[in-house]
């Protein structure tokens, strides 16, 4: 056993293994469960694999190398294993709330530590619906990555009523430990916090499109040249203070306007029917259904280059 | 006279500037216009001096050296001499609209070019309600940047009712030459563009803080520890292609959750009142109103080098 203590991870897809890799980078013990020992066997290769990639690259995290954060990972396909002893338990099998109880279910039965903490990685069930049913319910919180979590660093943390504080803030800090950037809501809500504001941006530009103003290549441009490259570094209240003299003064200049621009926005539209073939065959052209994975593989370069970017920026003098 | 031709800059701020470095870094001719020869012959300093520091630091536009292009740029405080014989002329007086239409109205009457573009900077205003009495209406069109524009490539293109089509076509080409990257709105609309969905993302992000699901910090790292991130190279509407195996399959898996979620935000939030005081105090604690400068100048030093890896990424070859 690391001095750190042992992670549990459930489930050997991309997020378990982005998981596994940052809980190693720090000292873990990081044990990862799948059914299959093929699943298993191919995510440890994989992951072999990535840390070396990452040591060559410069971009290997903590300062163990990558043979040695490597040993610190293995696969295993007892759920008993997995989880007996863990400080943390971190589940990312897919996004399915009768698979995720199920899995949970069972595990619940194996967990005899009241400190360890149950933590389940989707993006879209509020954590009361999965932990409803558990013994260790009030040991239960939502910590959902964004993908890819070794680059974008953003972890959602989401109680459910009965998750207790202590949860929240020891989730937060083995977050912080292993070099991401918690946020902790303090409620559930639907979407959490990073797809209400997805949606509120995709509901806005939708109607753009559909009503014609821009089309599809242009309305994306607005942000990936514009809007966005801001965001890349500031969220969107302190954009707004730094352009005016404080937060104050910028409600002073531009509540009213913001407020009746906003009130012209319309209804939430509902993104599909034929409008979303329109939106589909104007995206294929910039790219085709079949580039897709390439295209995935641009941006994560993207994201690899800004993430270290935004680490020298932050720290001059590594 | 330049090969490329004569640009006429009404307004010697920063924004003048800006587009003045921009237009003779392709070699046109620029006449900047104001009204008091102590503020022009201040913009030539900053200008020669940040032409300098871009050529010092390798992010000098164009082929020409800075000293050639320091040449291109003169000032006037006549304003026949700064829009005679233009090709096109950027306006970027402060944001007030008596005063766009009062020079605006100045102008008009010494243009003489059925040829010549002319077009307003405003972020705010619809280039109908500055036009409105010109008799070169059908010539005028907004090309509203985004700051700072050397490094933050967005201008949005939007004509009023009467702007001719062959404007806004002009427009774009000459945006295009000069390294910018137009977007075309099809008509006016409050907020143009990149306003609305920036006002889509804070109506939301205002709720959340004021329902006290997160704090000010924390939601703001959502977008620059998260979706920001993204938004740096990709639109939120590929960012949804991508994720799923394009727009349609997107559309089918997520469309009624994305809905469902959306009806939940509720109401446009005015932002003003006692909220907005807790909100600027809370963003006063990560940067205090004294420190806004300073924050300013690593926002733009960040844009900067995201500027320069997105030149990087795109054209690995240089």
């Amino acid at each position: 056993m690391s001095e750190e203590g042992k992670i549990g991870i459930i489930g050997s897809g991309l997020i378990g293994r982005s998981w596994a890799m940052l809980f190693a980078s720090v000292g873990y013990k990081v044990y990862i469960y799948d059914i299959e020992p093929k699943q298993i066997s191919n995510a440890l290769e994989d992951i072999s694999k990535q840390l070396k990639t990452l040591e060559g690259s410069g971009m290997l995290r903590g300062s163990l190398n990558a043979h040695q954060q490597c040993n610190l990972i293995q696969g295993t396909n007892s759920l008993e294993e997995c989880v007996k002893g863990a400080r943390h338990i971190q589940e990312c099998v897919p996004e399915n709330l009768e698979l995720k109880k199920k899995v949970w279910g069972e595990a619940d039965k194996l967990i005899v530590d009241t400190d360890c903490v149950l933590a389940s990685s989707t993006s879209t069930f509020l954590p009361s619906r999965i932990s409803e049913n558990l013994q260790h319910k009030a040991q239960f919180v939502v910590a959902h990555p964004v993908n890819p979590p070794y680059y974008v660093p953003l972890v959602e943390i989401v109680p459910a009523p009965w998750t207790e504080k202590q949860v929240v803030v020891r989730t937060r800090e083995i977050m912080e430990q292993i070099g991401q950037e918690p946020v902790s809501l303090t409620r559930e809500i639907e979407g959490f916090a990073l797809n209400r504001i997805q949606y509120a941006i995709l509901n806005e530009t939708w109607r753009l499109v559909r009503d014609n103003v821009l089309d599809v290549r242009d309305i994306d441009r607005v942000m990936s040249e514009g809007l966005g490259m801001r965001y890349a570094f500031l969220g969107p209240l302190e954009t707004a203070h730094l352009n005016a003299e404080g937060m104050l003064n910028y409600s002073e200049r531009y509540s009213k306007t913001m407020y009746d621009v906003s009130m012209t926005m319309g209804e939430v539209p509902l993104m599909a029917g034929p409008q979303a073939k329109v939106v589909h065959d104007q995206l294929c052209q910039m790219t085709p259904v079949d580039k897709l994975q390439e295209r995935r593989n641009w941006r994560d370069k993207c994201l690899t280059a800004l993430a270290k970017l935004k680490k020298e920026i932050n720290n001059p003098e590594n």
